[in-house]
């Protein structure tokens, strides 16, 4: 999607590659909303420590940097012994998934490749690392081809005039381009309508404050940051029309959603008011194995993310501005806000029910929670 | 109630009197929860500036506050001179009255000293202190006192081993004492049960995180600090029970209760989950005259509230200890979080109509919201 640097539009992908220098080029998340900067990575170590340090996040944005990042260790062995090429590549792969443990995509991108290049027509190290190379920037592509057409058959749902909710970020920052919640959004954009976002901050981490406004205001899309806590009295008052949120996964079997804590709220306050209640997901989060919500776990974080705030220190008086390019790392700060000898309890994800969710959209089509199972031939990834 | 000083507990109130040195009382809230400072106003105009710099908030706290400061001004008059005596307390009366124009209870507590001044059998200057220093004590002696009844009616909902849920602040620190959500919860503590309580964090301005939490921490009741985000996914778990929030104002009419933004959000999960609901309010706060909740004017405060957050700096792996004690004034700190360039919508307040509130809890006793206007000759202040 675009970003905007010094007036100037600019389209970027989260992740891509640079193969003059073999070098994977990521948004160095951290220093957003408050600035944009672009990382290029020297080597696999280099790629995989940006995963484990979040200079990346997101399910398909990490998929992709771990494929390109196999991709770009293969071009760095010299020599044509395809034994310790092979011995070489088993390090790499080891490096890249170990880089953030529990993370499924890195491992699944790379595996795919692989076995790709197992059965593929390939003698010579040379051969290998071209097709390397050209699986990783298929991978990509086709990640950002799903985003776009979950775009596509999401955008006739947001019409003229709509006041949207989000929640989270499910955005193209999280992906390698469209993100998947925001995809439809994207998509209605480019063709012509207007409407406007609401963005739920979603505490604690603030991924909608941050990074979700942040994707709104580089792309033009009108939109608000409001506390979690407003999004009921809005509905109340006839001003949200339409709610879209991401999944970390969703259940094949039952069309429970998991998501950023705070969506079942939303989805409770969307029934009670009539407001349609859409779910966005790449096919790569659909679970097909378990069988009821309850037994997804549910990750209980730091308290310290409920106890206080990240952000960077500004005069609260001050007219915001577009984050500022810079190479610099921006210095960021934490303040406590609970009462210092207070616990707190934070559990990161919860889980919606079917029949709060209007319908699911996906990159083949939209389908009621209830259907997917029905549907599974249409939907495994 | 009671704060924990170098480990010893001492019993205090938001707001009293030092006749000996004429001077208000007060807790530094501004301080709270990082700090537990005392301040006392040498004269009137302090009083009046210590409510407008809102060193001290909350219905009952500022009425009291007001009313001590009148007594205060009185006080500080030399000489006999009726005439003179009067034009005096006029000033101090408008003085008063000015330092929150928007608030009720100030200019409340000091018309009905003022009014009670005017039918007592009182002659000189000297006589007029005197009645208005007593009329100012028991002000505040009454609004303790009520909150203490309204926990009197509302301890037996507190049963033992109960996980309660309560939203914002509405504890002792917005009144004289005892508070009003908090008050039943004092309350079944004093009669020897032991519960848990969800303060949900309140955002933006965090009251919950801040300011209920640094309560209960002091009161010695089990608690965790939660993101509003996390209730509803609490309530679904089976962890929450019972919930208690305050009110700024209830309509008499209809039963409907403004009170901060996201109650209306927590009496939806409540309903969902038959979850009790119950709102604690003083009798001063019901509004006989509005005849909908629509009508309510709900403030739109500052965006800067919802773009950042105050606290202060501190390392978040650091373990909390208790607020120091401290004379000098916390340095607080604010960071951005959200987009720099993004704007925000900032509702303060929301509306919960009677269909979701189970009972609402007065010092004469619990109420279903829809029976407060057959009630009304009982309920009238």
């Amino acid at each position: 999607m675009n970003v905007t640097i010094r007036g100037r539009r600019r389209a970027f992908r989260t992740v891509s590659f640079n193969a003059a220098r073999n070098a994977v080029v990521l948004i160095e998340q951290r220093c957003l909303p408050h600035a944009f900067t672009l990382i290029e990575t020297k080597d696999f170590r280099e790629t995989a420590a940006a995963i484990t340090d979040m200079v990346v996040r997101g399910a398909g944005a990490i998929g992709a940097t771990a494929a390109y990042g196999l991709a770009q260790g293969a071009a760095a062995f010299r020599g044509a012994d395809v034994t310790r090429f092979r011995a070489h590549l088993d390090l790499v792969y080891t490096v890249l998934a170990e880089a953030r443990p529990t993370a499924v995509d890195p491992v699944n991108a790379m595996q795919a490749m692989l076995a790709a290049l197992h059965t593929a027509p390939v003698q010579t190290v040379a051969e290998a690392q071209a097709f390397l190379h050209q699986a990783a920037a298929a991978f990509a592509d086709e990640d950002a081809h799903h985003c776009a057409e979950l775009g596509r058959h999401g955008a006739p749902l947001i019409r003229d005039g709509m006041r949207v909710l989000t929640h989270c970020n499910a955005g193209w920052l999280a992906f390698v381009d469209h993100g998947s919640a925001t995809a439809p959004l994207y998509a209605a954009q480019a063709e012509g309508r207007k409407f406007h976002v609401f963005c739920d901050e979603t505490r604690p981490r603030c991924q909608g404050a941050a990074l979700t406004a942040w994707e709104f205001a580089q792309q033009g899309i009108a939109h608000d940051v409001i506390a979690d806590n407003a999004a009921g009295h809005l509905m109340q008052r006839g001003e949200i029309d339409l709610v879209i949120v991401g999944s970390d996964r969703t259940l094949g079997r039952t069309g429970e959603v998991a998501n950023k804590i705070g969506t079942y709220t939303k989805a409770v306050l969307a029934a009670r008011h009539k407001i349609p209640f859409y779910v966005a997901i790449p096919l790569s989060t659909i679970d097909w194995e378990m069988r009821r919500g309850l037994d997804i776990p549910i990750e209980e974080r730091s308290p310290s993310e409920v106890l206080g705030a990240w952000g960077v220190l500004a005069d609260p008086a001050a007219k915001g501005r577009a984050g500022r390019v810079s190479k610099a790392k921006v210095e960021r700060a934490y303040v406590r806000i609970a009462n210092p000898s207070s616990t707190a309890r934070n559990p990161g994800f919860d889980v919606t029910p079917p029949d709060l969710i209007t319908g699911i959209i996906t990159p083949v089509g939209i389908f009621k929670p209830r259907e997917l199972w029905r549907q599974r031939a249409k939907l495994r990834a």
